[in-house]
């Protein structure tokens, strides 16, 4: 049940026409990104931003961090949050500055976290680790009663949230149309590069299976390649 | 005068040694990203977090937005901010779950913006275009009164401030240095793809020298190329 001031959280009030009630793209924009941005007030009252990695584990958005980390406690202690997860997907150059923007889509979700303890815990983090890098968690031990009493693990539902997408071409007045200058979109890309082993690796340890398939699924998928003398342009 | 709340505000407080205390890093990661996350308390106390284009001009940065935006005028009206800006940089793969992380940059600001008003609001413009798309203003006409007059500019003093950097590697314990598993790092690489005109572009109009340096400039810092028949690999 969503109530009055609920509601009004989460309306779009600039460029409504933008607001798109789908979960799917909602869902489709939480499985892509690997950085949100949560919100919350202080204990002074002043606004303070953090980034930190999540996953969408499908009705819930899950964050982790430290029990040493102040935020993640109060975060842990009820305190309400606003996840904000952003791509910037392309440059909207317009025949004018005032026209010219971003094609982005920006998620919000609200609300207030749960912790997430003992079996569920250990669940949670292997979805955040198979969430950065898919298929880690089955290539490396498992993680130490020591290290879980570490790790603060808490889930936001996905109840109330918003999202916004602008993926169209620049809206220029007939004056400017009819003129010299160019309009379009110049698209925003992101991916990975050829993985670098670490300093400290032992002599004989290949490249695992996750880490080159997260490489190469990105090139793939982008039709583009980092400088690595082991790629050919597609 | 920075007084001991303010001290608190910026203090680092988990993973102190990543905090780096110099201005001219500061001012390369807010020269480098486009988009900022700006946190705000709103007028029912709870958290809001709101993803903008922006740009450092000299000692502040520069916000824009519609005179139509409730969160801008609440900013405006002298709402405390905090603006934050990250820089995803690689995957940290460790040899366990528990040490991956992540390279990044992280800055947070915090202060209250002053409004951008007559001549240097068209100035403070021009900058913000020419961050996204540098030389652009050179090649489009000047904005319109009214154009002027829906906009809103806000200038937040780079004054209160931190910057914290995480570019090294997994600190495993001895125990997993000594086993199978792999360890290094992914770059995560961003950058532009060919620019695709409007639709509605009339005939003959060629791709500016703003928007073709852009993207031949940033393909060439990465040595990369994007799905595109014009290039060629580097």
């Amino acid at each position: 049940m969503t109530s009055a001031s609920e509601r009004t959280r989460t309306t779009i009030t600039r460029l409504a026409e933008y607001a798109v009630d789908d979960r799917a793209r909602l869902d489709q924009l939480l499985d892509e990104q690997l950085i949100a941005h949560v919100g919350v007030v202080r204990a002074d009252g002043y606004p303070m931003v953090l980034p930190t990695a999540f996953a969408r584990d499908g009705d819930r958005v899950l964050l982790h961090g430290s029990t040493g980390s102040p935020w993640m406690r109060r975060v842990a202690d009820g305190a309400p949050v606003c996840v904000q997860v952003t791509a910037a997907d392309a440059l909207i150059v317009a025949r004018s500055a005032f026209e010219s923007s971003l094609r982005y889509r920006s998620a919000v979700l609200f609300g207030v976290c749960e912790r997430v303890e003992g079996a569920a815990k250990a669940s949670a983090l292997d979805v955040l680790t198979d969430r950065l890098i898919p298929g880690r968690t089955a290539e490396v031990r498992r993680p130490t009663a020591k290290e879980l009493a570490a790790t603060l693990v808490l889930a936001l539902p996905i109840s109330e949230w918003s999202l916004k997408v602008s993926d169209g071409w620049s809206d220029d007045p007939d004056t400017d149309l009819a003129g010299d200058a160019w309009a379009g979109v110049v698209p925003m890309v992101t991916g990975y590069g050829a993985a670098i082993a670490a300093p400290d690796l032992r002599q004989g340890i290949a490249v695992p299976g996750s880490v080159s398939r997260l490489v190469d699924r990105q090139s793939t998928a982008l039709g583009w390649s980092v400088g690595d003398d082991t790629k050919t342009c597609t």
